[in-house]
C-alpha cells in the first residue's frame, strides 16, 4: 500500500514560515509539527493517485487542507477550553486568547496563501472548493456549540452537524485530489460523496468507540463522552427510544455531583445497553461504510486503482481486512 | 463629486444571508447592517473609475474587502477588549467570545466567496490581493498587540505596524479597482502605493487629532489613547526626543492612580508640547500627503479623471479645498 505521510511530512516541515511577529508564526509552526495523522493530505494524494501517475501534483492542495485543518483545531480548542492536543499544550494554553484568535487567523488566510499557488487547470475550482469547506466546517462548529445548551437535538440534526464539521473536510480533500487529477464532474462527485460517508461512519464509529471500545485496544479517554455529558449518536438515539423514567434518570446524571466518574459511565452505559443502542449504532457506521464502498465503486476508474484508498479507509477505520 | 455610498449600502443590503445557524449569519448581518462610513468599497470603485466606464463591474471585489474588513472589526474588538463600535455593542458582548471567533471566522470565507464570484480578468489575481492583505492585517493586528508590552518601541517599528495594520487594506481596495478596471501593473501599483501613504497619513492624523483635536468639531473620544496609555506617532516622538526626566514622568502618569483623566491629559499633552511634537507629526502627515498625490499624479490617466478620488481623500483626511 502507498503511503504519503512520509512524503507530506517533508513538505510541511520544508515550509519557510516567517520569523516575524513570532506571536503569529511560533502557534503555526508549534502546531504544524505535532504532526497528527495527516489523513486529509494523504485522502487528497491518494484521490490524485487514481487518475495521474504523478500523485505530487496534488501536495499544495494537500497541504492547503492541512493548515486549514490546523486553523480549524487552533479556534476549536479556545471554544472547547481544551488544554491538551496530541498530548501537547494547546495554542490559546501555551500563548493566550489573543495570540490563538490571530495566529489561527493567518493560518487560514496561509492555506488560502498555500492553495494560490496552484497555477494548473482547477485553480480556480480549487479556491472555491477550499472557502465552501471552510465555511461549513464554521457552521458545524457552531451548530456543535449550539446543541450544548439544548435537549431537543434531533438524530437528523446531528448528522448534519458531524456532516458539515467533520465530513465535509475530508470529502474536499478527495475531490481536490479528483481536480488535481482531471477527473470529470462525476467522478470528482463520487468522491465527494465517499469523503462525506466515510467521515460520517468514522464519526459514529467515534462515539460508538467512548463508550464500548476496549480501553487497552482504543488507547484513548474512553467514557470522555459520558463525563462531559456530549451530545452523540449514541446518547441521542437513547434519548429518542427511551421512557420518560429514563430520560429523566439520564437528566438527574447529567448534573449529579455525589457520584465518581467511574460510576456515572457505569450507570449511563447501563441505560444505553437498556436500548441496545450499541446495536443501532454498529447499523448506522455499516450503513454509511456500504454507502462509501458503493460510492468508490461508481468511479469510472480501474478497480486495481482503487486499493489504496480503499486500505486507507478501512485503517481509518480500524478495520483489518 | 461621484458618491458611491448608496450604490454600496444598497449591494450590501442586498445580500441573503443564510439563516441557520443564526448565531453565525445574525452576528454578520448585524455588524454590515450598522454602515459605517464605507471608505473600502468605495475607494475600490473611484479606482475602477479611472479606467473603466461603469464602475459597478467593481462591485464584487468592493464588497469582498468591506466583509474583509469587518470580520477583522469582530475578531479586533474581542483582542481590544471594546464594548462598543459605532455607538452599538460589539459583537462579543453582545453574543460572546466563541461566537465573535466563529462568526468573524465565517464572515472571513464569505469574503472569499464574494470575491470569487468575480469570473473576469484578473480574478486569481484579486484572490491573491485579498490573502495577501489579510496575512498582513493580521501581522499588523499582532504587532500592535505586542507593542503594548513593549516600551522600546520605534517610530519606524510603529510606521511598519500601521502599515500592515491600516494601510495595505485601503492600498488593496485601490488595487482592486485598478485590476477590475483592466489597468496595467504600473498604474496597479502606483494605486496601491497611493493608498499606504494616504493610510499612514490618515492614521497619524488620527494619532494627533487625538491630542490636539477641538473637542467640538472632531466629536470623538479626544484623550482617548492618553488615557488608554497607547502608543501612537505622538508618543512616540516625544519618547524619541525627551530627555530622561521627562521619559521617567511620562511613565509615572502611565501607572498614576490618583489623578483624573483630565489632569493626566493636560499633564502628558504639556510635555508633548515641550517637544512641539504637534510639529512633527503635521510635518509627517503633510509628506505622506504630498506623495500620495505624487503616486497619484504619475498615474497614466487623464487628470481631470482624477478629481473624485483627489477629492475622497481630501474628504478622508478632513482637508477642504
Amino acid at each position: 500500500m502507498k503511503d504519503y505521510s512520509k512524503l507530506i511530512a517533508e513538505e510541511m516541515s520544508a515550509i519557510n514560515w516567517q520569523k516575524q511577529p513570532i506571536n503569529i508564526y511560533q502557534p503555526i509552526e508549534y502546531i504544524l509539527s505535532q504532526g497528527g495523522k495527516r489523513i486529509r493530505p494523504q485522502l487528497c494524494l491518494l484521490a490524485a493517485d487514481l487518475f495521474i501517475d504523478d500523485a505530487r501534483k496534488a501536495l499544495i492542495p494537500a497541504i492547503a487542507f492541512e493548515m486549514l485543518h490546523n486553523f480549524t483545531l487552533i479556534h476549536d480548542d479556545i471554544m472547547d477550553k481544551a488544554d491538551l492536543r496530541r498530548g501537547k499544550e494547546t495554542v490559546y494554553k501555551k500563548w493566550n486568547t489573543d495570540i490563538a484568535i490571530l495566529s489561527g487567523d493567518a493560518l487560514f488566510a496561509k492555506a488560502f496563501e498555500q492553495m494560490l499557488k496552484y497555477k494548473g487547470i482547477g485553480n480556480v475550482q480549487l479556491m472555491e472548493l477550499l472557502t465552501q469547506t471552510t465555511i461549513e466546517i464554521c457552521e458545524g462548529q457552531q451548530l456543535d456549540l449550539d446543541f450544548e445548551s439544548r435537549d431537543d437535538v434531533t438524530i437528523e440534526e446531528y448528522i448534519n452537524m458531524v456532516r458539515l464539521k467533520t465530513a465535509v473536510m475530508l470529502a474536499g480533500c478527495l475531490k481536490a485530489g479528483a481536480i488535481v487529477g482531471g477527473a470529470n464532474a462525476k467522478n470528482q462527485d463520487l468522491l465527494y460523496q465517499f469523503g462525506i460517508e466515510i467521515g460520517l461512519a468514522f464519526q459514529i464509529q467515534d462515539d460508538y468507540l467512548d463508550v464500548y471500545a476496549d480501553v487497552a485496544t482504543f488507547g484513548k479517554n474512553v467514557g470522555g463522552d459520558i463525563a462531559d455529558n456530549k451530545k452523540t449518536y449514541i446518547s441521542l438515539k437513547t434519548i429518542e427510544l427511551a421512557s420518560s423514567q429514563d430520560k429523566q434518570l439520564l437528566k438527574e446524571y447529567h448534573s449529579a455531583q455525589n457520584i465518581t466518574k467511574i460510576e456515572k459511565f457505569e450507570a449511563v452505559k447501563a441505560i444505553y445497553d437498556k436500548y441496545n443502542v450499541a446495536l443501532s449504532a454498529k447499523e448506522l457506521i455499516n450503513t454509511y461504510y456500504v454507502k462509501a464502498k458503493s460510492s468508490l465503486s461508481q468511479l469510472e476508474v480501474e478497480n486495481s486503482k482503487m486499493s489504496d484508498l480503499l486500505s486507507f479507509a478501512d485503517k481509518l477505520m480500524g478495520r483489518k481486512y
